[in-house]
């Protein structure tokens, strides 16, 4: 059974800016590019190369992966991009401050739109600056989301996680997923049994790989460890903690 | 039927120092990065977008890419990659300096390892520090080239090119292969019906897209234009007068 590298972009030009970016295709900043390189760097340290990539289709992830697939000499192996590790759509929330969202809106709205499972921010505007529903990359998609919860999240990425990701690892490669907060909260989520209402608590930090074996139960991969294993742990939970208490 | 837009990458550590490359996994230069991303503008003002990728197994071709697609913000298409796409193997010369072996053999034997059809170099040798014969990319195949002649190229590329890319090609798709001077020219060859003679004479610049339009021709892929079209064809005239140039 192969095993499975989860690695959040780093710190985007939004991230920095502390505003909503969903599906919104911004760049990483210079400290983000720097922690996708120390990513590339850790898996190296880790003896952890891996041997199919998949990302989103979000210029983040995409610079995230390039960068620390370069540091790490694995720039040569398979790629697969699917919109469905995308970032969760955070509706007409994209493109806001977060600091001034939550004091508009107050923190009971605001920790409801961030983390709760299944409540979504309100639905963005067609033809909104930061919509994308004329975005050529989404062109083949029924419909492109207006806005995302969570569990929305889990209901595009968990099936395609359990066909096409699976079976690479089934075949006992290490992948590596090149994606987002919220898509990674998902997958952690699956992976470890989280509750509906224990996800909130949950954040991950960008740019540090996030390992899980995986064994195989009855048909269904579950993890070795509950949790899986931060490559750098301490970094890990600083960066959590961060993530945490955005908006503050 | 799609379009083929064949992107030699930009100049690498070695191009600059004048060394024989081959096989082996060198870095792009600054100036290579400005020319990958100035490929990449050259696109967006062509209104040439690719809908699919193929690159090579090397970092120079691959990053070449990812600037590129970066620039004209096609970053997140599909990418596939192959052994088959990568420069030809320099045998016993990568590695070595292209004024000292000029100087060393002599102006003949310099130009007929650099252009004959069907003379490779020596045979590098196992273990070397430039060969391949242990590289993981190269795990799957039967046997890693220990030298090739641009005939070996064609012979490796073009069935390659005749099913994987011309199925994206037939299916109406802009396809753009990054690659290198020896695997554009065997598909050079191959398209413009080039003689074994004649494609000594013909040098691919570096980071300038080479846009072919082309019509099925009772199954036959053939080019609307013989020679393409460079999307800067003064640069690229420039361009190849310098590649022909290289050893003096």
């Amino acid at each position: 059974m192969g095993t499975l590298v989860l690695l959040r972009h780093g710190e985007s030009d939004w991230n920095a800016k502390n505003l909503f970016t969903g599906w919104v295709d911004v760049a990483l900043t210079d400290k983000g590019t720097a922690e996708a390189r120390r990513g590339g760097a850790l898996l190296v340290e880790h003896d952890l190369l891996p041997d199919v990539l998949y990302t989103s289709l979000l210029r983040r992830a995409i610079t995230t992966a390039n960068l620390a697939l370069d540091a790490a000499d694995r720039h040569w192996i398979p790629v697969k991009r699917d919109w469905r590790l995308n970032e969760r759509h955070y509706g007409a929330l994209q493109g806001k401050n977060k600091a001034e969202t939550k004091a508009e809106f107050g923190e009971d709205q605001f920790m409801l739109w961030r983390r709760s499972y299944d409540t979504p921010p309100p639905q963005i505007a067609v033809g909104s600056e930061f919509s994308q529903d004329v975005d050529p990359r989404y062109a083949d998609l029924d419909s492109v989301p207006m806005t995302e919860c969570l569990k929305d999240v889990v209901e595009r990425l968990i099936p395609y996680f359990e066909t096409e990701i699976a079976a690479d690892l089934r075949a006992g490669r290490t992948v590596l997923v090149a994606a987002h907060g919220n898509s990674i909260r998902a997958l952690v989520k699956h992976l470890d049994g989280i509750s509906d209402e224990a996800i909130a608590g949950v954040n991950i930090p960008t740019g540090i790989p996030l390992r899980y074996d995986l064994t195989d139960d009855g048909g269904v991969l579950r993890p070795v460890t509950v949790g899986g294993e931060y490559l750098d742990p301490e970094a890990a939970a600083a960066g959590a903690a961060a993530v945490a208490g955005q908006g503050k």
